[in-house]
C-alpha cells in the first residue's frame, strides 16, 4: 500500500513529484493488473498526468465501473448487458475528483451491477480468497499498491467489507455527503459513495478533498467512549470476529478508552430485517429494464435476487421504510443515553473466505440502512497475515468524529497481538 | 383533452378498443404537434400499438425528454450537448408504464436540462403565452389532447405550474413515490416525476397503476376541511391569483367545506429561502460535467445560474438542509394544530405570461421541497377562456387524501364565474 499523505509529503519535500507519483501508478497498473484484475479497464498512459492544482494532486484514483466516466466505458461488471457502454457525462463524484487536482486512472472492477456474484479479482493477501464485493477492485487496487485512492459505492457492505478483507481503510461517509449523480442506481436510499486508501488518515484528507468539507483527523484527540456493538440478529459472529473485537476492546481501554457494550434494542434488529426489504425491492425497480428485457444475460445470483425480490408488494416497501425512519430517530438517542462517542463493531465476519463467494455484509446492512458514518480501520491480521478490519461508526453527519476516533484506534490496534487464523 | 378514464370506459363499453385510442393518438400528433411542439421526438407508426395488458390498455403516454427511454433519444431540452443521446436502458419509471399496459408516444419537450430557459413549445390555449416549464410539452400535449396522459418532473414548480398555465390536472406525487432512477437528475432531494392528464380522477387513476398504491379517488367524499395557503413571503400574489382563491375559497364553503386561513409559521419562510439554496446547489453539483466542459453550450438562463450557483459552499448548503428538515416535521403540524384535511393555495401567480419566460415557480418550491404531495385542479378561467389552476397539498404520503380533497373541488370550481382577464 501507499500512503496518500505520504506521497503528498514527498511531494512537499521534494522527494517526488506529481509527474513521478502519477507514472508509478500507471507503471504499476501495467505491470500487476494483469494477474490482479483490479481494473476493468485503464486510462490511456498519456493521462497519467497532473492536470490541474489541487488538494490531490500527484494521485491517481481508481473509480469503481458503476460510475459514469466520460473517457472510459461504464460497463457494471456486467458486459452481457452493459458492454460497451460510453457514458457522454463524468458522474459528478468524477468531477469533484478532478477539481481536486486527482487523476482516474481506471476504471476498477465491480461485481455484476453491485451485487453478489464474485467478480475475477483477486485477494492481494491470498489469491484463493475473495476480495469482498461489490466494490472488489477499489479495494485490491488500493491494497495492492497500485493506486493510493479509490472510489466505490456501498449498499449493502461494499465498502466495509472488501476493504476489511483486503486490509485496507475505507471509509463510508454519511449518507449522500458524495453525491450519487451519475452512479448506476441499485437502491436509491442505501446507494453511498465511499473511499479506500491505505490508512484512515488518508481518508479523511481525501473525502474532505472531495466533499469539501472540514473533516481533517484531530491530531491530538481526546480518548473517545466507545460503545461495542456486536448484533444478537442476522447470525451469530465467527470466533475469530469475536476474539477479534474482544482483543481490540481490551487494547483500547488500556489506551484509555472508556469501554461499554451496547445491546442494540429490538427497533434494530427491525430495521435490520427492513433493510434486507428496501434493499431488494428498490434494486428490483431500480434494474427493471434489465430483468424485464435482458434476464437471460444477468448472472445467476443477481438473477435470483430480482426474482425473489419481484414478490415484494409496494405495502411491504412502505412498512419497511417506516421501520427504517423509527431506527433513524433512535439511533441518536442510543449514541446519547450510553455516553460514546462512536460505536466499534464488525467490518466483516472474520477475514476473507475463499472465491465461491464475495462473503456476508451482514454486518454492514444496518448501518447502511441508518446512513451513518462507518470507517474500516485497517491492520489487525491473524498468524499467517490474513487481514480483518473492525468498523468505527459514528451519528449521522458525524463524519469527523467518526474519522477521529478510527485515526487514533488504528494507532492503539497496529500493535494488537496476530490473531489465530480460521479452522 | 381527452379523459384517459373515459377512454377507457370506452373501451371497457366497446365504443372503442385500444388499438383505436392508440392510433387516435398517433394521428393527433402527426396533425398537430408540427405546430405545438409539444413533442421532442414522436415514437415509430407501429410502436402505437397495444402489447400487454394492464389499467392503462390503450393509452397512449408522453415521457418529458430527461426520462431514459431505450427506443428513444433522451436530448434534455439541450441538444447542444445532448443531441443524439440514446441511452441503453428505459428508466424504471417508463418500465412502470409499460407494465400497466401504457404505450410511450414520444418524448415530451423539456426545457433546456428542466430550467428556465423558454422552450420552443406553445400554449394550446394562447400561442403568445407560455405553457409553463419545464415539464412543457407534457402539460401542452394533454392540454392540446395529443395524449391522455404525460409524465413530467418537478423540482422547483415544473409539474404544477404548466398545468395551471395549459389547464390540465397534474400531481406532484409524495416525494419519490414514482421512481427517480433513469430520471436526468436535478436536484436528488428535491426532483420528482409527477403526471399529467384531463381530469384529477385521471391522475389518481394513473398514479395508481404506475406507482403500485391504492389512490383510487373516493367516490362519495365528505367535504375537507380546507386551510387556505397565501404565503407572506417571496411576493405578493397578482390580484388575479388573489380573486381565484377568494372566489374559489368562498365556493368551497358554499359547498359545505369547512375553511380557514393558515399562516404559514416563520420555519416555513426560512425553508422558501432554503429551497432555493438547495436547488441552486445541487443543480450544480449534478450538472458539473455540462458547466465545466461544455459551458458555452448553455443556454443562457442556466448558464447565469450556474454561475451564481457556482459561489455556494458546502456550509451554505448544510445549513439549508438543516432548515428544510426543521420544515418537514413543523408541517405536519400544521395540518393537525389547524384541523384541515389539505390546503388550498395558488398553483400559479395567476395566468400564463409572455413566451419570453417560463412563469414564476414561487408558489411551487416550499411544497416541492417539502415533499409533499401536490395537485393542480384545473377548470378555473379567466372570462378569454385563460385557465389559471390552484393547488391542492394534502401532508407526506397523504397522495390519496390530496386526489380525493382535488377531486371534489374540480367538480365545485367548474362552475366559478370567469375570472377577469389580466390588464
Amino acid at each position: 500500500m501507499i500512503s496518500l499523505l505520504s506521497i503528498l509529503a514527498d511531494i512537499d519535500a521534494g522527494r517526488t513529484s506529481p509527474e513521478r507519483s502519477l507514472s508509478e501508478a500507471q507503471r504499476r497498473i501495467a505491470a500487476e493488473d494483469g494477474s490482479l484484475h483490479a481494473f476493468a479497464s485503464v486510462a490511456p498512459e498519456r493521462a497519467f498526468a497532473p492536470r490541474r492544482p489541487g488538494p490531490l494532486l500527484g494521485i491517481a484514483v481508481g473509480i469503481k465501473d458503476i460510475i459514469d466516466t466520460a473517457d472510459l466505458p461504464t460497463e457494471m461488471g456486467c458486459p452481457s448487458i452493459w458492454g460497451g457502454w460510453q457514458p457522454r457525462a463524468d458522474a459528478p463524484v468524477v468531477g469533484l475528483v478532478k477539481a481536486a487536482g486527482g487523476v482516474v486512472a481506471g476504471k476498477t472492477v465491480t461485481t455484476a451491477l453491485a451485487q453478489l456474484d464474485p467478480s475475477p479479482t483477486l485477494n492481494p493477501h491470498d489469491p484463493a480468497r475473495t476480495p469482498g464485493g461489490s466494490s472488489s477492485g477499489s479495494a485490491a487496487a488500493v491494497a495492492a499498491g497500485l493506486v493510493p485512492l479509490a472510489l466505490g459505492t456501498q449498499t449493502g457492505g461494499s465498502v466495509i467489507r472488501p476493504a476489511s478483507f483486503c486490509g485496507v481503510a475505507a471509509v463510508k461517509p454519511s449518507f449522500r455527503l458524495i453525491p450519487t449523480v451519475g452512479v448506476k442506481t441499485q437502491a436509491w436510499t442505501l446507494d453511498t459513495v465511499g473511499l479506500f486508501a491505505a490508512t484512515v488518515a488518508d481518508c479523511a484528507f481525501a473525502l474532505a478533498a472531495i466533499s469539501g468539507r472540514d473533516l481533517a483527523v484531530d491530531r491530538e484527540p481526546g480518548a473517545p467512549a466507545i460503545g461495542i456493538v456486536r448484533p444478537s440478529f442476522g447470525g451469530a459472529a465467527s470466533p475469530q470476529a469475536r476474539s477479534a473485537i474482544a482483543t481490540a476492546a481490551a487494547a483500547a481501554e488500556r489506551a484509555g478508552c472508556r469501554v461499554v457494550d451496547i445491546d442494540l434494542p429490538a427497533v434494530m434488529a427491525d430495521a435490520f430485517e427492513a433493510a434486507a426489504v428496501i434493499g431488494a425491492y428498490e434494486m428490483r425497480v431500480s434494474y427493471d429494464w434489465e430483468f424485464v428485457n435482458r434476464k437471460d444475460d444477468l448472472p445467476p445470483v443477481l438473477r435470483a435476487a430480482l426474482e425473489r425480490a419481484d414478490g415484494l408488494r409496494p405495502y411491504d416497501y412502505d412498512q419497511a421504510r417506516g421501520r427504517a425512519r423509527r431506527a433513524r430517530t433512535a439511533v441518536r438517542s442510543i449514541f446519547e443515553e450510553a455516553g460514546v462517542d462512536v460505536f466499534v463493531t464488525y467490518a466483516s465476519d472474520g477475514v476473507a473466505p475463499g472465491r465461491e463467494t464475495t462473503g456476508d455484509p451482514r454486518f454492514n446492512r444496518l448501518w447502511t440502512l441508518l446512513g451513518v458514518p462507518c470507517v474500516n480501520v485497517p491492520g489487525i491480521r491473524t498468524r499467517s497475515g490474513l487481514p480483518l478490519g473492525l468498523q468505527v461508526v459514528a451519528p449521522f453527519a458525524r463524519d469527523q468524529r467518526a474519522l477521529t476516533a478510527a485515526a487514533l484506534l488504528e494507532e492503539i490496534w497496529r500493535d494488537l497481538e496476530p490473531l489465530p487464523d480460521p479452522a
